[in-house]
């Protein structure tokens, strides 16, 4: 493999929620350091086949500590809104990506910039995700609690089995993200781009003013991928997970792991019940989105079996329309 | 004043600490909103008349209110030291300014992008001011708890007079901005770019392993502007803040608007101790930083008066060596 034939063609990078905090840690400042270490580092493989490369990232241990931050800290400071929450952490999570990105080319003496973009996602106040909100955030909350927040100030709330009350709040589709000229510009010049962190900050057009103005909502963050990743033109579009592929029926005695699909087999697949809402399946809908629209390459992988995946003997690749 | 004649011009704007939050407000999402809202509706005015322009900001009030929130919820979610803080209301303060400028635009039908980059400035670890920590921050505490801090979290703490102990961080010189290609980049292609808030999130070398690690300090943000106005080659470097001019004697019965002056009238007067360090100092500092590194021309006012400053019928300007 020569760094050649790959020269120029960008990759667009979705890291998982959990990737800054494994799953028996705490989330000290200096496990994320070392995760994003570890992350970038497994990135330096696509950096030297020659990708240009956009990341993405969750967010979701993060601005669950925030809420839970603005909650405690109600009597002594102004609570912020979901939104700016969301902003907060592409700020904190793009400077640790970044700074690891960074040490992780100083070391090779490779020249490239790297770029953290806050980013605004546009979606639609038509929605049908706003009447119907499904994405229980922050901490939990009594009864009485919740009414007096559903009654005092508008929230939808729901009772999580057992262990209290929580807010929820819409999962809208992504229709546009605002930055993705500046994006793309950034990403074709060779510069690494960290973008659309947490789903990007989720923001609508005001019916009457025709402002953009922010919402409190979750963008799914493998939507948001999907939709940049067709926006850059990405040449690649890899998801990395927590699993080194994706299975039929799995989690059963029929488990069998998938190699290599055409977006036709994976739209049948993802008809049949074969990835469920709450694991696979969003991940699935956002490749099927990135191929759709015209997307070439896509892959879904841990950051373990990336370099396997990335000679073909590893992960579980898609390939659009021929 | 046709546009034409100032095209592609640079003007870096430094906003003050407070341009979110007015003095008799609480700093809630709506006033920020409609505080950024009234400075970019200022701004307008340079992007009339041509400008490309790189947009800097404080962010007092905003880490205040994080470092507040990090002690109320030591006991249920990990604190995050003070570089990843300002990182947060990087992503928070930029997002609303970005948001407000594009509204600005978009109702003017005026066709730029708005880009808000997460900024690391690098600092010196053997910046005297590590060993001589000046910048206190965060909530007051009793003189036990800040003692106990001082030993088991190698804190510097201080008394303030009566009011309690609190923390106090060095504030070193910005040395470099490592984002800088990236902001000159975007500003040269007309983007409107917003980057080193909070004065930039403080980094240095590990002098050990040569990595890059983030630094619990503070860095003046007019010091940063000026570096930042420097390497972008700003034509014009503006610094907006509560007064509409600088004054000689400022406070006194002999108190002087200062209208014009060059760089050396304006080390004298810094020599002859007019400017405190705890008001104007560090401005006027940054205004002769600029120009002697060769910079061009700059102005302090106030947003209401910056109308008239650039017609030069008010604000104090300032020119380098001719």
């Amino acid at each position: 493999m020569t760094t050649s034939s790959t020269e120029q063609q960008v990759a667009l990078v979705a890291l998982g929620g959990h990737a800054f905090i494994a799953e028996d840690q705490k989330g000290t400042i200096d496990e994320h350091e070392q995760n994003a270490a570890n992350i970038c580092e497994a990135l330096m493989l696509l950096v030297e086949r020659g990708y240009n490369l956009v990341i993405t990232h969750g967010n979701g241990p993060q601005v669950g500590n925030l809420l839970l931050q603005n909650e405690t800290s109600r009597e002594s400071v102004v609570p912020m809104p979901l939104d700016v929450l969301v902003a907060q952490t592409e700020g904190s999570l793009g400077y640790m990506l970044q700074n690891a990105m960074l040490n992780q080319l100083r070391k090779r003496s490779v020249k490239r910039y790297v770029l953290t973009v806050v980013t605004q996602v546009q979606v639609d106040p038509d929605d049908p995700a706003f009447d119907n909100p499904t994405k229980p955030i922050g901490p939990f909350m009594s009864r009485e609690e919740a009414l007096r927040r559903a009654r005092d100030m508008d929230w939808d709330v729901v009772e999580d089995a057992g262990r209290g009350w929580r807010r929820r709040v819409p999962s809208p589709r992504p229709l546009k993200i605002i930055q993705r000229h500046s994006i793309r510009e950034a990403a074709s010049q060779g510069h690494v781009v960290i973008a659309g962190g947490g789903g990007g900050i989720p923001i609508m057009e005001d019916k009457e003013t025709g402002e953009y103005k922010g919402v409190e909502a979750v963008i799914d963050k493998d939507y948001t991928s999907a939709l940049l990743a067709h926006q850059v033109k990405a040449d690649l579009f890899c998801i990395l997970t927590q699993v080194p592929q994706v299975y039929l029926n799995y989690g059963t005695p029929q488990e069998r792991p998938l190699g290599a699909l055409t977006v036709e087999m994976l739209r049948r697949q993802m008809a049949e019940g074969h990835f469920p809402p709450g694991s696979m399946g969003p991940k699935v809908q956002a490749i099927i989105d990135y191929l759709e629209a015209g997307g070439k390459r896509a892959l879904i992988t841990n950051p373990q079996t990336l370099p396997d995946a990335l000679d073909g003997a590893g992960g579980t690749h898609f390939v659009g329309r021929c």
